[in-house]
């Protein structure tokens, strides 16, 4: 579990500067979940008033923290911010949920602040009891050590399987006013070896109430960590939040189509665009990073199902890691996304060659350029489905022996 | 492409021993479609007033012979079958439907017969024209070789990757008569490397009707061909087709719930799960055998559908391949299902030993038997999840690096 995993070849080349932000304040520490020599545990504290909005897995088998981030959001309001890594605290039973409670109450007597603005998030092993007592004994130090900097810290403290941290920060414009987008994630498949899961925090100083602040996050949710897979699995405490801690002093937002709000969308999306990339950039094995455009869909959900469907087919993963312009398999995996396709309208092309037309192989299309496109790292594939004007893009990784040795062989 | 593949270890011992039935007549022959030094083409003639049933693959962007066939079933009668490998005839646009016509005009030009009483699949590389007149060249000498055996013969021609010829046969009395099914099939992943697909074809001398035939057939591939998966793609191509020549002297049947079909339901049911489990055990790549039940859905369709998450989870899979009893991928794989599931009632046993009870780990469960389990070949995976009475038992394989192997470096 700790032997060192190689960073992956598709990781940017550095940690980005992330500027503090007014209102939060972060620590982290060893509290000695499962890792020994690492901090395991990241505490954020948001100033009052903090606004939160979270959009979580679809599990049905969700873990007792997300359970919890579910109930707790109904406030809007958020005080902390609890990660540990090593444990996913899932599929405990009532005991996970009786961990949870424990912790949250630790974390706000420890402030003090109402439990119902305390969220908490856990990733790691599913099934093992979350040694709740090591965190709460870690909080007293862990709350002397809060600073407004170490965001590269944060995202280490909360990485299972991940190969390299993923921070991201933006700067937005409202109302003539600056205001500063900083997120951290982690996840590199769902929930392999043993653990894994997406977990996503983005903070900004921007004043926005939670109402709006979650209708936001749900939009840019869709258009961005969304339209991500690794794998196809789905963790059970996939979780991705927003807060708002209202320091900027820029005009009252009261709605999501406020213009004012225009250019803080437009970064907001582009930050987590770029993040979910890095995630798939840690894919598991990962050697080549997949962008697949789907234009002509019935309408835009219909576009991301089947470009998840290509995204997520073991034929076309394979094909891209053995560098080979299958075209025939894209065609397959549009089929079966069952969405509707016309199949005598379709139309492929990788690298920005058109290698198949009116759902027919482009006649004596020049393969060297293609060839060459499927050698590097960086794969386009562009499928058109001839319906309609629904369009979406996509990211995924190849599936390679990197994948089958992390998650076959590491218990021999 | 012509690379010998080794012989799945999962195979059977032999091809089973396969009686004549009345009113089918075999044939096979080199076309040189794309192999050399072996049968690629294979026909059946059946006798005056065959009826015919079909399902076929829900793809989108389904190949010409399907589309075809789909047509030709209305009329409910089959005079013959034409059967390709080496070629899919998919993706062709408008050449893709005229190379089927004139194939099927030569078929019905030869017996004769009327064009919509034949049928036709065809298997193989997607996107590339296929050579007709190679198939109709031949249809004169392939008639010629028609006979009363060949089963085997037949089984192997309309191979692509598989590594065995798959075939099945049984007895089954219809009102105090005795009756023959006969079936073949082909399939080993989905259309990798570059062909493959899943057919199958089943002859019974038994007299039912096309209408009570199609009920049967559709009712039986949901419990067998329907339960399968390699790796979750589905090719454009799938077909599986039943013929009931009327030679056999029993009572006349003229509704699916007449009770003198109840053991040739039984039968026919035994026999289609038997070949589509051929088609797992054959699965790229494939070290082990998996079947997984599940219990406790909201009805049959959702116990399915969490089966099929379950065995298409990469997680799981290569869990599984890794000998390791990891039930966290399995929780989280019915999660992922988007099915009803009580979290909190969820039992998993492996092997026959639970590991997993009311939603949490079983405490201090004995992992011997459980890892003695996990070495073998077979893995049998249960899960209550504790909402209803639905159940449903699916077949899959492991995932390896066999698998990546046929598929990501076959061109290297």
């Amino acid at each position: 579990m700790n032997k060192t995993l190689k960073i992956s070849p598709l990781a940017p080349d550095k940690f980005p500067d992330m500027p503090p932000i007014e209102g939060v304040r972060l620590a982290v520490i060893s509290a000695g979940i499962r890792y020994s020599g690492r901090a395991d545990l990241m505490l954020a504290e948001l100033n009052h008033g903090t606004a939160a909005a979270g959009v979580f897995t679809l599990s049905k088998t969700a873990s007792a923290p997300v359970e919890w981030c579910r109930r707790a959001l109904k406030g809007g309001l958020a005080s902390a911010l609890l990660v540990n890594s090593g444990n996913a605290n899932a599929f405990n039973g009532i005991k996970g949920a009786q961990a949870v409670e424990r912790t949250v109450k630790a974390v706000a007597d420890l402030f003090p602040c109402r439990p119902s603005t305390v969220f908490t998030a856990s990733t790691g092993v599913i099934g093992e009891p979350l040694a709740d007592e090591k965190i709460t004994a870690s909080l007293g130090a862990l709350k002397e050590k809060l600073g407004i900097g170490g965001w590269e810290d944060a995202a280490r403290a909360i990485m299972t399987t991940d190969t390299y941290p993923k921070g991201a920060t933006a700067s937005a414009d409202i109302g003539g006013v600056a205001v500063t987008i900083n997120a951290i994630a982690k996840g590199s498949g769902m929930i392999a070896p043993d653990m894994a899961t997406m977990l996503g925090f983005v903070f900004t100083d921007a004043a926005i109430p939670a109402g709006v602040l979650q209708e936001l996050l749900a939009a840019t949710a869709d258009k961005s960590f969304n339209c991500i897979t690794v794998d196809s699995d789905t963790s059970t405490s996939d979780t991705l939040m927003l807060f708002a801690t209202g320091q900027a002093e820029h005009g009252e937002i009261t709605s999501v189509s406020d213009p004012a709000l225009d250019d803080f969308k437009a970064k907001l999306e582009a930050l987590l665009i770029g993040l979910a990339q890095q995630v798939v950039r840690d894919g598991e094995g990962a050697t080549k990073f997949i962008t697949i455009t789907i234009t002509g869909a019935e309408d835009d959900g219909a576009a991301r199902r089947i470009g998840l469907a290509v995204a997520n087919s073991p034929l076309v993963k394979t094909a891209v890691a053995g560098g080979d312009a299958n075209w025939g398999r894209i065609v397959m995996a549009v089929g079966k996304a069952g969405e509707a396709a016309e199949r005598d309208k379709l139309a492929i092309s990788i690298g920005g060659v058109a290698v198949a037309a009116e759902g027919a192989a482009v006649a004596g299309y020049d393969e060297t350029p293609v060839a060459e496109h499927m050698s590097g790292d960086a794969i386009d594939i562009a499928v058109d489905v001839g319906v309609g004007n629904g369009r979406a893009t996509v990211w995924t990784c190849d599936l390679t022996h990197g994948y089958i040795e992390i998650n076959a062989d590491y218990r021999t």
